[in-house]
């Protein structure tokens, strides 16, 4: 068993915002994330993958297939976009970091050929991240 | 002379968008940028300043005031703001990083005691910066 | 579950020491490291906590009163300070890496609320850290 | 028990090729790596060891020890080097990151006094790295 | 005038080695770097170009017409490569980190419509970059 | 004419404290830089070289000479020090980050053959640098 990490990055605005709170509610637990004019990050994505090394080739995934299916099903649905306003996930959810991760898991597991999903890291600053592992994690 | 710089980050919202173009000139210009729902960026800025080193002190500037004045006359207009529905020298230009950095100079410049303001630079991702040394620069 | 990590960053002065040990079995063990005069260095401490998402926030942790925590316990206490002069655990136990990742272990364990701390990673160089999981670990 | 990492680097040229494969399979599988000609990497180890801190010395590996081993078990023989051509293990596997976690897992595994090795990581670009755990992993 | 910067990556096997001298010449000068089987880098170039923003686009430079420039004369040619064997400049010339400068700089000069090429950084290394200016430099 | 840059680092001990000030005086321009007890950093240091490239080697200046200048001129003298108690130069001025970049340009000046220094730059913390191209600069 060996674990693979690839890193890719995504540049979205956000902002943090209860609809059935006050403003005040928001602004107290959200501080300035409340501003819903919206701000933004250069997010970056950590997903690993685990499996068995193929004897032949090396490689415990095709670098190419996962990159594909990381720019498939997220970078090219979250990048450059205003995560609340255009990421159907995040309609009914708050675009934290922890949501982020959780999210970008589903729209990753089974999708892998040959690797079980482990785990996905978000970095919203270079001094904040979450890692979500699975709903059994 | 000595030249002391000091980095800090703001996150915000920006895009990119000319009201005189169409929806094609302004999405073959700027891409994905053109995206009016916003998207954003981990933006950081370092400013340098130049002068001679006190000789009692050992500095070019005091480092607690430098500080101060980059959070009041910067980050504090910037960071966690819309850039281009919140800080006023954009709704007449574009938030390129060209021109935040020469935004944030025209925010400095003449503003720290016992130096002179020599660069501002501003990195919109790790890959991408620009630099301006004033108006004669 | 998921977990979330924070970083902060303190300077501080230490060295290496044992009371008992001659100044030449100090030296062969500890190297440069030794020189009682102290040296320093820039720490980097991640902590990470695990817990379950909030489902209205989204949050696992109030991430305010998670950078106040950590602020008051530990940031507050080392930053600017000799490790071995002026932090009273370090008064029986030499600063290595090891033992303030431990250190900051026990002082942060049991204050976070609403979620449980599960790592504290500590960077004495960016190419040395040290990670400490708790007495059960 | 607690967990300390140390990193190193090493540059060296490799390429991606089976000796089983057609031109064509070489190159779909592993794109421009195939290259025969080599290309390169400055590759970052991070290897991690677990043990109990000693109560007097604060450590739980001698540092110059493991820097040593480190550096005798595989920098020297690793860096400045082509991979596929000079280093015995690639004769027979294909230098991937994967199976170069693997190979140094096998050259440290058992020489660290009074510590187990828990992982190695490799990074062969800031954003591609493999772990590996050891053979029960 | 403004300076926009860009940064690109590159992964190329090299050696060093003058043919009209020894061995021992070629080793006492370029050490480890004169294995003829060449080791790698992960090098990064910093693209610099000088000019005024446009006053409606708000850039000094279309990023993406840059970007492929970049790709096309520099990244397309060296990337994956063995910068000896494959790269006509280095045939005559040996791939030192200032070599590289210069060559990058020859490639992207008088390509860059509407703004001056100003500097050309190659890092070879983390710790080691040659900064180019032009042959007026 | 070529411009070569080489890092490296030191970790040091260091103090803010004018002897003709009180303790008040010292406290409000040093902050909790006054503390007499020490703290420190790793510090980074930027050597540049200029001059011109040999046509033969391909090098601006011989790196491992370099190297051993540094090490010898600097890195011994300031690594694992305390500034303020053990280096001559800090026992008249202090040792800000303006004054480390100064006393290395001395100490490196005149010293490098073949080549002339062109900048010193240091790095106390990532986010604070000070840069010195000597007494004309």
């Amino acid at each position: 068993m060996i674990f693979l990490t690839r890193k890719a990055e995504f540049s979205s605005a956000h902002y943090y915002w209860v609809e059935d709170w006050t403003e005040e509610e928001n602004s107290r637990v959200f501080g300035r994330c409340a501003n819903r004019n919206g701000h933004g990050h250069n997010y970056t994505v950590e997903v690993t993958v685990a499996g068995e090394v193929d004897p032949i080739s090396g490689f415990v995934v095709d670098l190419k297939q996962l990159k594909d299916i990381l720019e498939h099903e997220v970078i090219s649905v979250y990048d450059h976009r205003h995560l609340n306003l255009e990421v159907p996930e995040f309609r009914t959810s708050i675009p934290t970091t922890e949501n982020i991760a959780i999210a970008i898991w589903r729209r990753l597991d089974g999708k892998i050929p040959n690797a079980k999903l482990h785990r996905v890291r978000v970095y919203e600053m270079p001094d904040l991240f979450a890692d979500f592992y699975g709903e059994q994690g």
